[in-house]
């Protein structure tokens, strides 16, 4: 099966060589996240997640989730809820919780790496803790004060699981049109009538409880996504002073069969007059869900970089160890049947493909957290409301880049095995299968793009792409004569001052047309990834340069750079091309000759 | 589970009104390949695939093969058996085959589309007859006289199958690793010891014997490649008259269990003093089963295209069934809640690209298969001649781009779908599993690339790459004045010039520094894969124009190639730029960095 070796060397680059997280931290107030202690977080997630999840990875695959049609009880495969005791009883669920709750306080720069490893080592099981995080959120910024009171601390200390409640088999992306009922009671609570489809960690075996985060509509909603609303309703009841009662009418009816997260369950939960609670204004439901969905986003990316981060590390040992054939100039290593296949340019190129979009999208999905951690502690208002606009923007590139970039990466990866890739045994095939779900859910990619061109470049006037603008600019202006950047400084100006014409004019075109928006979008999106890590890498090579790491070291991040600018960021052309096309060349042809 | 519905409109299109296939096959003496014929052959391959083969794709993918251990033998899925009895009564295996073996001696241009549907309609039930082919030209080409007369006909007939068995444990590329030996006996057969694996068909329970073509060295054999014999080693002994014996000392040892083709048997073959009969002279197996090997690519390239058909077929439909949101500009259905998907813009995009992919891949692969008709046939030797170079060249093009298509058609189309196609009962996500195999096996993508340009492009001076250049050409001269091929020809111009002069400074530059042709080689077999298409899609144009086929059909076709040209012929853009960065972007780091 494959291996996984947590990268705490290139994390701590990532964060305090890149992003300086020392300073940030220090400044945003955050008096626990000393080195000390996020080194220390950092080894004991290592080694968490090494020894205890990275070893279950198979067996979630092979054994997956059992239904019991009986009872509507889930089986989590073998050793995952002790998993999850063990992830308890370390305090995980809490670590960037808020302390008013039990949480630890600590910073969402420290909570990124710990999810990157959690779903290298096993995405599956990563699943089940996954969505309490959104779930907390929600409750947090528009649950009523008993609601926080009776839900936050089990759900902060992990004794209850969280999940998102949206989908219906007739709709995902267009909630509008869902037929969940909410009918109101006369003790304030609601009859919540309706069946869900695709929630992850719906049911299950680890928790006691598992609080659902529930759309529904109320008898007098408006039509559409604004009659929608939002109610938390927990498997067991809950009453208004915390305590747990007698089973909710939440019922499991069946678990989907999929192509890979085998070991996560994907539950069909029936509500049949289910008591929930509504959380937040009537007819509000969607705003408040989105206050997840954002927070579960990034958490999707992340989990396309972990995919990546794993494959990577198992071809990169393949390619060292499988001797086939000679290298082109003459044998390397003579004394040896034949060569050790990384010899070859083609192999590198998959590898060194891999590495550029892993290392280069730690920061960009590292990035995106530190952004939360200024928007939730800056003291200076501007800062956080341009860190706001930041994220927004950033958010669908990197659930939507760092995903595809997964499923191109666990491709390589399995491509550098050669037949042996698609044997189930070594392992490749599953981080392949697992890593296909993460551009569909939580929206899929084309969704993400909508979101980045229709409402933070057009609606929300391209603020977040100002802001990082100035950031791009800051950096080439302060390095605009340091020799270490010569080869990156210009073509980053370059592609910053075309990235802000394309977007000018796409913004042009699509006020006249709205077709334009979805024609252009995907392109757009990709476009965006891809300046953003050429800026991440120029940043990652400063960063080498001026630390005091080894040669080696910094002649790697050099070299890969100067890789990703000659041989990936060219993608950009055919984006590019692919934008300025326009709408016409999709919607020339009428619905029915499809 | 998805549909498969056979497309014999575009299949006649890609062939008589693109291809020429009428006047062409007259003129190679096919006398029985008349329309009428060929019309009928299609009409009936079409039923077969339709009603027998495609309701079984999914039983093959849930139930899969097994293996006995205590006897080796290994059974196929339900049904399979059954599908190969109606497809031997049909007679389809002896379809091209040469008359002189019972075969019907119809063109390849016919054997192909035949092909075409059985991939796409049951891809891993297609794997079992799939190699008889290449040991049916191995033994025809290479064999003794009494060699052809023993296993020929119940190859042709389908009453035997044939494998290859190439690779072992530790090599497959590098064949000239191989450990399996061959001692002479004394009645002139070889001893044949050793393990092969992932034979695919390689066990099996639907004919009476098996024909295992073998790699093996003999005792005196020179090291690597140069000392590689050919064997023929049937799985039932077979005496010189051709009358079969009994069991040979070939045994199944595993079938591996596999990311998809579940239905199909890869199998571990372990020869134990397995009576064998040398094929061809000694140390020149090699060769030998380069024969085999070149079919096999385009048949492996054929899949590729069955399987992006049959996920386009679907995505399509899915597109305009499901209702979801409404068309940017307004509601296109008020009556329905809400419009089918087939109205967004990105949703296009995605179908509009494996359209593109599907139709000009199609032209694309036909093409090669009327070559080998030439090759065979035309009574002018330059004629054969610059079709044996063409064909060369576009070998690895087709088993390459054709595969790897694939992987980006099932990807796109299971990604139309959201979620659900992420659900095995969809059956989108068996295609995307099915199609992973084909840019493995037969020589990976990277592999087919070395060939491309260290073989068809240095070794032999780009010969096919000009009689290609000289077919774009005459056909823009041609069609210089011709208003519906306006927006085409000067593009195509275009990338036919700049096509060859990167291919030139391409070898100058692989002359001086060997590891420049790895450095390039996928990102230049893409580039040419995407020039050809271009040339494809502009004949595809020209063709329907000048065809009587209904407007909207013309539409179609013109609209597609206009959105070839506008949104994938830019990917040449990102892949010339990543074949000017040459070898140092690659081999800068020492292997140790890897």
């Amino acid at each position: 099966m494959s291996q996984y070796q947590p990268p705490l060397s290139d994390i701590r680059f990532a964060l305090y060589d890149v992003l300086g997280a020392e300073p940030l931290l220090a400044r945003l107030g955050f008096a626990d996240a000393t080195r000390d202690i996020v080194d220390a977080v950092l080894e004991e997630g290592a080694r968490f997640t090494a020894t205890v999840l990275a070893p279950l990875n198979r067996v979630g695959d092979e054994i997956g989730c059992s239904y019991d049609k009986a009872t509507g009880e889930v089986g989590t495969p073998p050793g995952f809820r002790e998993a999850y005791n063990q992830y308890v009883e370390g305090g995980w669920p809490a670590l960037t919780a808020d302390p008013a709750y039990g949480g630890q306080g600590l910073p969402h720069l420290l909570g990124v790496p710990v999810k990157e490893m959690i779903d290298a080592a096993n995405l599956a099981w990563g699943n089940f803790p996954l969505l309490s995080h959104g779930a907390t959120e929600a409750l947090l910024h528009h649950g009523e004060d008993w609601q926080r009171e009776a839900f936050l601390k089990p759900l902060v200390d992990g004794r209850w699981t969280g999940t998102m409640c949206l989908t219906e088999a007739h709709c995902g992306t267009d909630l509008g049109l869902i037929r969940t009922r909410a009918v109101p009671r006369d003790d304030g609570s609601h009859a919540i009538s309706g069946t869900k489809i695709f929630i992850t960690a719906g049911e299950h075996d680890m928790t006691g409880n598992i609080v659902h985060l529930v759309l529904a509509k109320l008898p007098d909603a408006p039509a559409g996504s604004r009659g929608i609303s939002l109610f938390v309703v927990p498997k067991m009841r809950v009453s208004r002073d915390g305590t747990m009662g007698e089973r909710n009418a939440v019922r499991c009816g069946a678990i989907e069969h999929k192509m890979g997260i085998h070991g996560s369950a994907t539950c069909v939960i029936n509500f049949d007059e289910a008591e929930g609670y509504l959380v937040g204004e009537p007819n509000k439901g969607l705003m408040a869900m989105f206050t997840m969905m954002n927070t579960a986003r990034l958490a999707v990316g992340l989990q396309g970089l972990g995919l990546s981060d794993r494959a990577l590390q198992n071809a990169q040992r393949y390619a060292r160890e499988r001797l086939q054939s000679r290298a082109p100039g003459g044998a390397r290593h003579p004394e040896k049947p034949a060569d050790p296949i990384v010899v070859h340019p083609d192999v590198r190129r998959m590898l060194l493909t891999c590495r550029a979009l892993v290392e280069g999208g730690r920061v960009l999905g590292y990035h995106a957290a530190s952004l939360v951690d200024i928007i939730g502690n800056a003291a200076d208002e501007a800062e956080r409301r341009d860190a706001d606009a930041l994220l927004g923007f950033l958010t669908p590139i990197v659930k939507a880049c760092l995903t595809e970039w997964g499923v191109e990466c666990t491709y390589h990866a399995l491509q550098c095995f050669g037949g042996h890739g698609y044997i189930r045994e070594h392992g490749m095939e599953q981080l392949a299968r697992d890593a296909r779900i993460t551009t569909l859910y939580e929206g899929t990619t084309g969704i993400q793009a909508l979101d980045l061109v229709g409402r933070k470049l057009l609606q929300l006037q391209g603020e977040g792409l100002r802001v990082f603008l100035g950031m791009i600019e800051s950096f080439c202006n302060e390095h605009a004569a340091n020799p270490a950047l010569d080869a990156f400084i210009a073509p980053l100006r370059q592609q910053a001052r075309d990235w802000a014409t394309l977007s000018r004019e796409l913004a042009t075109r699509a006020q006249a047309n709205p077709d334009e928006i979805g024609a252009a979008s995907v392109d757009y999106l990709f476009y965006s990834g891809y300046v953003a890590l050429a800026y991440w890498w120029a940043r990652s090579v400063a960063a080498a340069e001026a630390s005091t790491r080894p040669e080696d070291f910094k002649t790697a991040k050099r070299e890969t750079a100067r890789f990703y600018y000659s041989r990936i960021l060219p993608r950009t052309l055919a984006h590019r091309a692919a934008i300025e096309a326009g709408a016409d060349t999709l919607m020339a042809l009428p619905d029915e000759a499809f």
